[in-house]
């Protein structure tokens, strides 16, 4: 009988460390985007949060953080154990695909049967044990050549995430849980998500990918092979000191596209992936909305204040406020406010407009206002 | 035929120039009150407005400013050509019976004929010209002997102001358009107010009050005899080296009582007082709901600016904002909204609850906040 390794021991984390959050601003900023703030008000910031959830998965000698050369200061400051190693600083951004693909080809460079998970840096969940025990499930399946991923099981018929269609289940071994994914579907709207929760056959899209670093470059590389090469040339010369000469000629050339469609979406049709139900409170904290419901605990009437110091005076208000200034705050009779109060920049609005933010950001730009983006 | 004089020549204007306009806060502070801030967007203070207004009536030399202390330096800076023996100052704020009371008598020791005519120092009035024609009737209605007041004409059926019950025509020379004052009202409801409206027989209070100082003076004596011996000991001591000790000693002795009630209710019910109808916009500015009408033109789609250098983002947004602060301010989605940005706060709210604001100050006040009232 051949000795059996536990999959965990080959298992890596990844945190890809890069979207501002736009949606937040002007809390997020190109200078402090939104992994980098406490949403939680627990004192750590989503970033170190998501790291202190992989410790006990992977060892933190083997989480891998992509990230842009402009924050590596400050994500080094947040994880003080992060290996150098395991820094990956992106010239620009190319998105998701090149991001996790990236650190899969270095990964398997250095360690062929490595098995990657992918993270992102800026989520809350609730519980960590159940979070744990869905990748360790994701884990074996990935073992057995699946590309798994991890479907929260919905609270609500949100329709600010992707849902999972689910399939049958898979018989997996260490992955009793494990179901075939039938299909990703896009953001859907409320009559739709009714539909989806009610049916109890979808799972929101958490974003997380757990796979043989080699199984997912492989996919990777049959969607999108012009990817793939951009990857693997940097890959070679990654632990190299051709590194810095490869990545100024490549990084410029890398498709900038969505692991959902170079990777998710092409395996769920080929029947290559597992999805574990992870039975867990999940949010990406998308904008000002989902910020408010998740420190109101789902009463309308609460006003949540995050920010040290802050100093609130309100009456008859609910909402969120968020305060970096210091300044005094008061709210008379404004219900599912968002106020967000930085040194520099104020913003006023509501729950209801919370996916508008973004349209300011790009009016921002497209006026040069670059100070305060 | 004995010689006739225009009144116009005894006229001597008085501001009281008292109040902080607590429920224009953030905006309006202890030490900023409503009458130094130039609320019509001219680049004028409320205050030197009233200033230029009265000019033309009485001459520079002949206007009375009555403030506080500590506001002494401010009022000077906006006003250069006040002269020193026009400055009353009170130790402490004893409503507009003494303001107004103690100004008319120190006027009558130096000019025993004089007429004095009180106008707040922070109301906002359009047509200037008809301000005028108004005034110079009611100089000449009190140089007949009545206490004579202005009262607007109504262009809606406002709740935020008291009304002027009006009586029959009084046939004074030099006042043609004056009428017998029947009653004092208090803000009305809306019922009440619109009734009022459709008779045509009520008018605004704007608080303006003409009158022969000795007149003034003994329909307050009449009403409050306590408040009438203190003012006539503080005017003779005012022109003297007296003035210091008997302040200290008088002062604080001072009923404090608004000149509605010690002089306008009675003099109205003893048939002493004699209406001008003005026909010219005016303001008293009381809130923000007030503020953010005098800039919208009565639109409710508009978002009314205040601030030099005001930067403002706005999307789908109604109401005012009063920028003091230089950040940018970003609204998204939000009507009627009030939104006040000072350095060292920040107010939120609607319209609708402008006259609520009032509540914060106390609020602050009762908390020891008195760093930002």
């Amino acid at each position: 009988m051949p000795e059996t390794r536990d999959p965990l021991s080959a298992f890596y984390s990844v945190i890809p460390a890069g979207g501002i959050g736009s949606r937040l601003w002007p809390l997020s900023r190109a200078d402090a985007p939104k992994f980098l703030h406490d949403l939680t008000g627990t004192g750590s910031s989503l970033l170190r949060t998501t790291w202190d959830r992989l410790v006990p998965l992977s060892g933190e000698q083997r989480i891998m953080v992509v990230t842009g050369r402009a924050h590596r200061a400050a994500v080094e400051k947040e994880l003080p154990d992060l290996a150098d190693r395991n820094v990956v600083l992106e010239s620009e951004p190319k998105d998701s695909s090149a991001a996790i693909g990236l650190a899969a080809a270095i990964l398997a460079r250095r360690e062929p049967d490595v098995i990657v998970g992918s993270f992102a840096a800026d989520h809350v969940i609730g519980d960590q044990r159940a979070f744990k025990r869905a990748v360790v499930e994701a884990v074996a399946a990935a073992d057995a050549g699946y590309i798994s991923t991890i479907g929260i099981t919905p609270s609500e018929p949100a329709i600010g995430f992707g849902y999972i269609h689910c399939g049958p289940p898979l018989a997996i071994e260490g992955a009793p849980s494990a179901l075939a994914v039938d299909s990703f579907v896009e953001k859907p709207d409320l009559e739709t998500a009714e539909r989806y929760v009610a049916s109890g056959d979808y799972l929101w899209n958490g974003g997380m990918f757990i796979s043989r670093a080699d199984v997912l470059l492989d996919q990777l590389g049959e969607t999108n092979p012009v990817l793939r090469e951009g990857i693997d040339r940097l890959a070679d010369a990654w632990d190299t000191p051709e590194r810095g000469a490869v990545v100024d000629q490549v990084w410029p050339t890398l498709p900038k596209i969505a692991i959902d469609y170079t990777v998710a979406e092409p395996a769920a049709a080929a029947g290559r992936l597992a999805v574990i139900p992870g039975y867990f409170d999940w949010d990406d904290v998308g904008d000002f909305a989902a910020l408010a419901k998740l420190h109101s605990s789902g009463r309308k009437s609460d006003l949540a204040i995050l920010g040290e110091n802050a100093r609130v005076l309100a009456d008859a208000s609910s909402g969120v406020v968020v305060s970096q200034s210091g300044r005094l705050i008061s709210l008379i009779g404004v219900n599912d406010i968002v106020v967000v109060d930085t040194p520099d920049a104020l913003l006023v609005t509501t729950s209801a407009n919370a996916q508008r933010v973004k349209s300011v950001v790009d009016a921002l730009k497209v006026s040069g206002r670059d100070d305060v983006l």
